[in-house]
C-alpha cells in the first residue's frame, strides 16, 4: 500500500468515526430536547424557543451571546398567568374597597366606589382609566411599602378566582414556567416587565416564578422617605410615578436593566414596543406573543381570534398582522400547549 | 474508677479536644483574614467589615442572612472614586460644552456657558444647581441612549484628571474595590447607588467595579421611545426624571432593588438617609462613611475635619455627629487605608 492510499484509508476511517460521533451527538441532543418544555406540543412555537437557545449559546456560532447579555423579559398578566375577566391586582383593589368601606361611609354615595360596593357589574365593566386610578389611590397608597406588601401577601394567601376556585398564584401557565426555567438553565437572567404594580408583583415573584424582586420591572406610584415615630419609612403616595406599559416598557427596561433583551414575551398591545425594541437589536432575537384562543381550558378573547375587543390583554388584529410581518412567533394556547395549569392535568 | 469519674475524665478529654479544635479554627480564620482587605490597616474600620461578614454568613448564628438578602449599596463619588475638585461627570459635561460650542455661537454671550468657554473658574465655582441643570440639559440630552453611552465611553478613554494625570477610571479607591470583592465573595450582591447619572456610570461599572449595569441605581432624565428612520430608539430628553440623592436614595433602592441593604457605604449628607434606612432593618447592618482627611495622598475637605463646607461630598459636622451617635463607622482615608490608588504604591 503506498502512502497515498494508506492516508486515504485512514482518512476514511476517521470520517466514519466522526460521522458516528456526530450521529450520536444528534441523537443525544434530540433526546435531551424532548425532555425540555414538556408541556409544549411539538410545533413552530416550541421549535422557535429551542432553536433560539441553541443559537445564542453556541460559542462557535455567529449568534453567540455572552451570558451577561442573556436577558429575557416577560409580560405578566395574560402572558404568565390568567388576566381574565380581571387582573388579579384589580381583584385585590376591589376586595380592599369592601374592606375599607366601613371607614368611608361616603363611598356608598360616590362612584366608582358605589358600583364596587353594590357589586354593580355593568357599571364596573365601564370603569374608565381614571375610575381605576381613584380606586388604586384609595386602596394602594397611604401606607408604608412594608404594610402594603403584607396586605398583598395576606390577600394572595386566601383569595380564590371565581372560575377555577384556585389561589391566583396557581393560575400561572405551566408552559411559560418551563420557558423561564429553560432560559435560566441556559444562562439567561429572566425579568418580569409588567404594566401591573411593581411592588404588588414583587411580593410573590420569587415564590411563583423563581424571579427575585430586583428582577421585577413594573408600574409604580410615588414613594416618600419619612420618619414615623422616629423610624425611617417609605410611604406610598396616591400619585403615579411610572407607567410600565406600551412605550413605557422599553423605557422601563432601559431604566431598570440597562440592557436590551434578547428574548421578549407578551400577549397584547401593551407589549408591542417591548417586542419592537427587542427585535431592533443585533443578532438572534426571540419575540413571542401568547394568543388566548382556548376558551375551554382558559379563555378566548380579542380581535385576533375574531372576538370583540376587551379591556384586558388586547391582542388586536393590527398586532397580529405586525407579528406575522415581522416574524414574531404567535403561541396558540390551544395548539401549542399540552397543558395549561399545573393544578390540572 | 466509678462511672461518674470516668464520664468526667472523658468529658475533660472531649473538652480539651474541642478547645484545641476551636483554637485551630480561630488561628486559621485569623490567617485567612490577614489576606482579606490587604490595602486596609488593622483597626476599627477593617474590623467592622470583617466582623459583619462573619456574622451574616454564620449559619448557626442569630444574625445569619440568606444569600438572596445580602445586598450592599455603595455611593460612588467620594466613596468609590475621587470627586474633588469636581465630579468626573461634571468634567465630562464641561468638555462637551467646549465641543458643542461651534454649533452654539450664542453661548459666548450667555451664562452659564460663557464662564465655561472662557474658563472663568471664579464664576464656575459659584454655579447654582440650576446652572448645572442647564449645562446637563445641553450636554446630556437630545440624543439616543446609545449615542450618549458612546460619547461617555470615548471621553473616559481619553480624558485625564488635572492632579494625578490619570484616566478618571483609574481614580478608584483600591481599598473600596477590595471591600466590593470581599462582600461579593461572601455572597453579597453589590450595587452602586449614586446621585450621579445612572446611564453615565453604567458605561464603566462592569469594567471598573465588576458591577453590571442592572446593579447601578442613579439619577436619570426622561427617556422617550421613538422611531428614528423607522427604527425604535430611546431619546434622552432635557428633563429630570429621578434624583437619586439624599431622601431619594432609599426611594431608589426600594424602586430598583426592592430589598433593604444590609451594608451601605457613603461619604456625605447625600448618603445620610441611605444609611438610616439600612440601619432601620433587623439584625446585623453595616453603615460606613469615608472621611476625606488625607490631603497628601488624596484630598482633605469638609466641616468634619475642620475645613469650610464644599459643594462636593459634604461630610458635615452634623453627619459626623450622627455617625458617632448611631454607631456608624467612619473610615479615615489617612489612618485606615494603607494604599489609596492601584496606580500608586
Amino acid at each position: 500500500m503506498n502512502l497515498h492510499r494508506k492516508v486515504r484509508r485512514l482518512s476514511g476511517a476517521f470520517v466514519a468515526v466522526m460521522l458516528f460521533a456526530l450521529a450520536l451527538t444528534v441523537h443525544v441532543n434530540a433526546n435531551a430536547q424532548s425532555s425540555v418544555l414538556p408541556s409544549w406540543n411539538d410545533g413552530a412555537a416550541k421549535q422557535a424557543i429551542v432553536s433560539f437557545v441553541i443559537k445564542v449559546t453556541d460559542k462557535s456560532g455567529t449568534n453567540y451571546v455572552p451570558p451577561e447579555d442573556r436577558i429575557a423579559t416577560f409580560d405578566q398578566d395574560g402572558t404568565l398567568w390568567v388576566e381574565h375577566p380581571l387582573y388579579a391586582q384589580a381583584m385585590f383593589a376591589l376586595a380592599r374597597v369592601h374592606e375599607l368601606a366601613p371607614q368611608h361611609p361616603e363611598w356608598k354615595q360616590h362612584e366608582p366606589f358605589k358600583a364596587v360596593l353594590t357589586n354593580d357589574r355593568e357599571t364596573m365593566a365601564k370603569f374608565s382609566e381614571s375610575d381605576w386610578e381613584v380606586i388604586l389611590a384609595a386602596t394602594h397608597a397611604g401606607m408604608t411599602t412594608e404594610a402594603f406588601q403584607e396586605l398583598v401577601k395576606q390577600w394572595l394567601a386566601n383569595a380564590k378566582d371565581p372560575r377555577f376556585h384556585q389561589l391566583y398564584t396557581e393560575l400561572v401557565y405551566q408552559p411559560m414556567l418551563e420557558v423561564i426555567d429553560y432560559l435560566r438553565a441556559n444562562g439567561f437572567k429572566t425579568y418580569i416587565v409588567t404594566g401591573g404594580g411593581q411592588e404588588f408583583v414583587r411580593v410573590y415573584s420569587q415564590h411563583v416564578y423563581g424571579i427575585p424582586p430586583e428582577q421585577v420591572v413594573g408600574s409604580s406610584i410615588v414613594t416618600k422617605f419619612e420618619y414615623l415615630d422616629g423610624k425611617p419609612v417609605l410611604m406610598r403616595e396616591p400619585k403615579v410615578f411610572f407607567i410600565d406599559d406600551q412605550a413605557g416598557k422599553p423605557v422601563g427596561i432601559n431604566l431598570f436593566i440597562g440592557k436590551r433583551p434578547h428574548a421578549a414575551f407578551g400577549n397584547s398591545t401593551g407589549d408591542q414596543q417591548m417586542l419592537e425594541w427587542t427585535q431592533a437589536g443585533d443578532g438572534a432575537r426571540l419575540m413571542m406573543l401568547v394568543l388566548h384562543d382556548d376558551p375551554e381550558r382558559e379563555y378566548g378573547y380579542g380581535p385576533a381570534i375574531g372576538l370583540p375587543d376587551t379591556k384586558v390583554g388586547t391582542f388586536s388584529q393590527a398586532l397580529y398582522d405586525e407579528a406575522r410581518s415581522k416574524g414574531w412567533t404567535v403561541i396558540s394556547m390551544k395548539k401549542d400547549w399540552k397543558r395549561i395549569f399545573a393544578f390540572k392535568k
